[in-house]
């Protein structure tokens, strides 16, 4: 187990101007997290921790996210190979959310084989998706197995 | 009432390549959202939409999130006229999660006065807190009134 331990939540205005990390974990435990390539600044993914998965993300400095399809740790990269270096962390306000300046070794972060999951756009009222122009980077039955 | 309808959840990997729009809300009807200046590609903040509120921006073109802690519609802006026109929204492979490229109206998105809500890093594996070197946009207390 981690000797980490985060601090206390204080009320909401110190909580504001603290300089000490009080993650917020919701109702079930989470908190979510969107990591971003640290040099492009683009968007890769959004997912979620837990407190363990936080704290093995610090220790690591790789992230480790909680799964919440297959409620399990998700040390991103464990079965592609395809790992995220952190180079930063930041934090919101009420601290209830996360931002992961990430190094994405490997071709990309998305199972598809994409370098971002955010390779769709909606692109009127009636909700039609049509692709930014991003293709694959790799195979992914090459790299996760055929379905 | 919106006449808006979303596309009904396909199996995982039609999910994945569809050009329909299928947005997954989770066990409290929420989706993530997170929003980034449309021009810098700084990440403004990170806030959550019930089916209505995705429903009202696509609509109105400006953000309306679900406010988790008061438990209601929060139309961005309405208090302090910081409102965001939204640019374009992407989502992602298993449209569980969105992000809104927006162009964020006077001064900043967080009720800090800054820009971002992400104005603090995580130092190291103790968890302490720098800034980001951020300062304050705007005066809070004249927006918001004095707390």
């Amino acid at each position: 187990m981690s000797e980490l331990q985060f601090s206390p939540r204080p009320d909401k205005k110190e909580l504001d101007e603290s300089r000490a990390f009080s993650p917020k974990f919701d109702a079930n435990g989470l908190i979510a997290a969107m990591a971003i390539d640290h040099a492009s600044r683009e968007p890769l993914m959004l997912a979620y921790m837990n407190e363990e998965s936080l704290k093995m993300t610090l220790e690591k400095g790789e992230a480790v996210y909680y799964s919440r399809s297959r409620q399990e740790l998700w040390h991103k990269g464990a079965t592609s190979g395809h790992t995220q270096e952190v180079h930063e962390i930041r934090t919101d306000c009420d601290q209830d959310a996360l931002i992961l300046y990430v190094e994405q070794v490997g071709a990309g972060a998305c199972h598809t084989g994409r370098g971002s999951c955010f390779y769709r756009r909606i692109e009127g009222p009636d909700g039609t998706l049509a692709p930014t122009g991003e293709g694959r980077a790799f195979d992914p039955d090459a790299v996760y197995g055929t379905s």
